[in-house]
């Protein structure tokens, strides 16, 4: 089979230098030679500390998808759009298998894409798009595929875990800690996607879709980032019995969905609290199977060229599948609610004037609203004139909190933005 | 596909319901209607919870192997030898797909096995076969295919995992763990396969076959069960900072592999010391992924059923596969070496009489053949007669510590056969 | 030097016989012998398990207040009134020196009693009425002479100490508790003045007048016992990092000076905090010296027997002294303040019915009357219909407290009378 | 009463300034005025915080014992021989009381020195030689003067523990600790006699013949000071449950007294091994009165000057005593014994170098010589070469520790001087 490559970034140069060196070993677990016979990207005189052949080097990517000799077009390019978009439409279209790692092309256009690849036979695997390393996809299409999932949830970000740990154990601001993982390579010079949770939710609604056999949706779902965690909330988390860690949880309750993306308060003696660092963790609950937990790197060239590889080898043995599980068809427009409409703890953490009456307004306001209080530690702050007030919440809905903090920020006695943080029980 | 199911057990019955309950959802996902065509077992008129049209029952099982209709038989008979052994042959022989959950089948005749199956262009699944619910064969052959393993390991039998967590955390001797495992029915009225190690073996040769493409090996791989592990030992060994688990442990260093299942102490803070009650997890060191971690339940009717639905789902979709990832011919003879070869640190509890000078004998036929003392406490017993000697040696080789064994045992001022527990560095 | 013993109880009967069997070594430390030269008790006939010669025994128990041969008199009968305080002040009057164990006797009437002592130039001894065995009165008044105390503080009743302790190791409610410690013998038959504080209180008079030079003060000492603790307040108390302990604490600021008696939350990691079972400790603040820790037994015949003992050597070896540490005439008419009047934090556990809006209420009383909380947590309680609300407030006024408390009692939403408990910064 | 001061040091100043400014206050408690009539030091013209009226300033010292309107002589000079010796023994045979803070004066010359105070009917008090502030003399003599004591051991001096402690807290070798200690000023700058066992050993002294009712033994004492103790050995300690003290203890058992003044191995959950920084805590176990505990500062100006203070007023109050509980020719010349004929654990480390057998050949010289191994560590170190050997005994007597230690240090394979710590059960 006849593969193009287009992208030689950190994770194409790695998936090209395996290829080639591992020919034979692909040969003999799929009794078929893959087989690169192009490579496109950028600039072919961009430094790189390989040599690439420069019969094999394509100037225009596009034109790999129209030629008879190609099988095979793996995007590495990166992005919701552009290029690798076009790419990726047009390989599809022209009936050629596709690999791709990624996740914001899939996650945006994986609806429309998976129902050309059906059309026309061919593969559309993205494992790398999901936690690189990790096989979650394969094992969600493939080994759970007799299971009827009911959640699905984990650390899909490795990037924000570290920095989260960092924060914990160091006692590190936010801030500093991630400069600190941007010294150390566990974070991006421009982390964004990582830290305001949009990584995550690609992830997740991929997850969604493939676990609940539903289409991908875009629109419902709750997507918060780790920027507003400040070193004393995970202070503060710990003294409670927490840790606060970016989850991405997807659960079916009652044929409704709900995705969300946030920073939330983890028990500590949980699975999921102790998976510290870069880190990746799956947890799917599913009948009749139980509790499956998969756990591995996540991240990374390396990992990610395995996750291209399997993929590679899926369709090398000739093996077709649906690329969502189901046939398109028979996918369900499954009923998305909104995470607010869902019963959940909370911590809140409102710093106030320090003044007699205030605690009695603010618990006017949540009993009003809704919202009853099970822990509560109000502390003095350094300048003495302000405290800051924690709450922990008995479960209530999640406009109730909505409710609840648009009145607080108005008050005077306010200070600070009032700081809400979940509550997950897992 | 017009499949079999012989065997109407546990296993066999919640099989059979399931696929009665799912057809509809296996042919969205497959695009293949699963139709079972026959059952067969020992005997129709046996109670059963549920019907079985008369119209299906096979009277003779083998007959099924011959029949033109028939695409797919599933093989829930159970035994390495005897109609299990007869049904796998004469199906692959027949070119019918096989299914099996038969670990000691699949360990004694694998080799064998999966060669017919190549050779006829079938498929030979046996995922059910090792740690029933997780995906771990699937794993190695497709998500992982891309990586270069040098390890496997994990806890592979839920039964003896539950025995020795229940007399950590109860104080139990073994024997009473016992009973109350097999009154709580986490062990079986005949528990000798899951008690003495053999169904981990079982499961750690197919592993093993799989993860470095070599053929199984029944001959050299050390197999020790639980039953000797005493209270005491587990007492001891909480105090010096370790858990008592019964492992399964591949290796591959300096091209020979090492297979090895024993109880083994292992430090409190690694994850496997974490993994308690009838869990199993299994880990794999490898290249350029890193450590993946699968955990789950492993066992059951339910996630054996899991299993059995991904293979037969992976046939339906036509996904031929080497049963051993691997083409027959292409498999190594790989090099196996006696786990006696390698180093390892071990724990060795001596009861002696209580008399001057023996430790000092004790030493030094330890140091004659190797053996260097790491740790060590001296406790009188009750009898005040006898003292019992707790030794953690440094690594030394397996032969050393067998003729410090030998030669201890003849002792007379040794009291009971001299225990030894291997320290596994995971 | 000749003594009558007058009460052969336990007490009475110990020192009887230790003084028979130790005169030899008395005199080599004295140069004086003591002479036992009539006992007295309610009756001849009882069996007692020690003779008592017949020429020793003296039926009017009154009449050695006049005999002319009579030095020392000691008084073990027991109680404020009746025999014991005919006895004392017959024999101060007629010039007897007088030793007694009787703290109830000595708080009652210490100011008058030591006045007669000091006009007649004789001793009024009374070591064994604090904490028997521990040297606590001998100290302030000679060891520690030179200091100026502030503080002085300790855990002065064994039994209440014990069943504190068993509510808390134990899990027991405190009527469980007393029995067992009856059981055990920790406790009296009549077990009131050991629990309802009242002996805590006659010690810690005693020791007030002697640390801040003040004459006794019966009217202004808070006193509560422990009766009202219940077992879910010692594990409420042990989650918010407290043990529960019941203290007598005299402090002097700003030349006031505040007794109290009182069941009390005091840091787990503090000195007191683990004294537990019978033990008795007091500690001693003052300058220069610093901080003095005295710890022991505290009670029972041989430790009481102790003390006695060395009372009566002070008087053997011609030791005079002011019976409360300064000559009558100089002591201080000192200023003695309500508890609730000093500033402390407090628990408060509010059982309430399960209605919003509550906690609002109870903040804004709170609010209103300057009580502000630290933490609070809110638990449902057993019924699922009442919640119970354990507050941990700021430091406040004693009389604030008693306004909420009194104020939130008339809440119809109160379930059971509040509880208060105070937070000792020990 | 007439008083001078010989002596202006840290203590003589502070004492000196104290007496001048509580005239009164005496008064109102001993019925008698203190007069500083003269004082004595080195140097009048010494730059002082305070000024001292020349009319009271004697040249030469000496003189004040044959004044006859000199009632009390107050030594604070220090040291056992010279000028201070010569003013107290002048001083009690001129009938002048004495009061000396002058340990090691005391644990040398006390046996003549009490003999001739008890001769001439004066006070020879030394209450601030022990334990400063603590008001432990007094209560031996005093308040515990009923029982027969069988133990009496403790932490007796600030420095060395001040050291310990913070080699343990802070990761510190030695002499970083003794620095520390000198900069924070917990240590002189000469600390000799503080971290040899030198101080210890002469309060002991003094506290065993009190104790004991014997006279001063100053030959059969077993003193070892800290500066042996290494931070790899405090580790070790923690390691195995222990913490290092350098305690005095004084035992007797079947009429014979060990005195011995040593680092040693304490249990961590113990009373004592809770003593850190430069606090002192004394313990008595005695009958009848059981275990008491005396805890304080130990040492310091203003501590020492409440002891010196508590002995004037006893003086002022006419309490006169014999200086050692019994007179003079009442004392037993008890028998003591060597600390090595006592059993006891210890904890050996043996740095050696790497080679088999030598573990043998040790425990077969610790065999022959009766010492048994309870625990034993052995660890490589650093240069891999060598490793070092911990171990911890069961009982045996010292001489047989000292054989073995002297047969392993001409051992070839040892490396540095075997190092033995003794673990007491306190």
């Amino acid at each position: 089979m006849n593969i193009v490559i287009v992208g030689l970034g950190n994770i194409g140069s790695f998936f090209y230098n395996y290829l080639r060196r591992n020919k034979k070993i692909i040969f003999n677990k799929t009794n078929t030679v893959p087989n690169i016979i192009y490579v496109s990207a950028k600039s072919l005189n961009k430094k790189r500390k390989f040599p690439i052949p420069k019969k094999i080097w394509l100037n225009k990517y596009l034109t790999s998808t129209k030629m008879k000799n190609v099988d095979i077009i793996v995007e590495l390019i990166g992005g919701a759009e552009g290029p690798a978009k076009k790419l990726v439409f047009e390989a599809l279209k022209n009936k050629k298998h596709v690999i791709t790692a990624n996740k914001a092309l899939v996650a945006k256009y994986g609806n429309q894409l998976s129902k050309i690849a059906e059309k026309n036979k061919v593969n559309f695997e993205f494992e790398a798009a999901v936690c690189g390393g990790l096989p979650i996809i394969r094992s969600i299409k493939e080994g759970l595929i007799a299971n009827n999932i009911n959640k699905i949830y984990g650390i899909l970000n490795g990037t924000s875990n570290y920095i989260l740990s960092s924060m914990d154990k160091n006692k590190l601001e936010y801030k500093d800690s991630l400069s600190q993982a941007q010294k150390l390579g566990y974070a991006e010079a421009n982390p964004t996607s990582d830290v305001n949770g949009d990584d995550v939710a690609s992830k997740l609604k991929i997850l969604t879709a493939l676990a609940f056999n539903s289409y991908i949706n875009n629109e419902t779902i709750l997507v918060e980032g780790i920027k507003n965690i400040d070193q004393i909330d995970i202070n503060n988390a710990n003294y409670l019995g927490y840790k606060i860690k970016l989850v991405g949880v997807s659960e079916m309750k009652k044929n409704k969905i709900t995705q969300s993306v946030y920073p939330a308060l983890i028990r500590k003696n949980s699975y999921i609290a102790k998976i510290d660092g870069v880190l990746n963790a799956v947890i799917i609950e599913s009948n009749p199977v139980g509790k499956t937990v998969l756990q591995g790197e996540g991240a990374g060239a390396g990992p990610t060229t395995s996750s291209l590889v399997s993929d590679l080898c899926s369709i090398l043995r000739g093996n077709v599948k649906f690329p969502f599980v189901m046939s398109d068809n028979k996918r369900k427009f499954a009923s998305f609610q909104k995470t607010d409409n869902k019963k959940y703890s909370a911590y809140l953490r409102l710093d106030v004037k320090d003044k007699h009456g205030i605690l009695s307004d603010i618990t006017k306001v949540m009993a009003k609203n809704k919202v009853s209080v099970k822990r509560l530690i109000q502390n003095p702050t350094m300048n003495k004139k302000n405290s800051s007030i924690i709450i922990i919440t008995h479960e209530a809905k999640g406009f109730s909190f909505s409710k609840v903090l648009s009145i607080l920020k108005k008050k005077n006695y306010i200070v600070n933005i009032p700081k809400i943080i979940r509550i997950e029980k897992i």
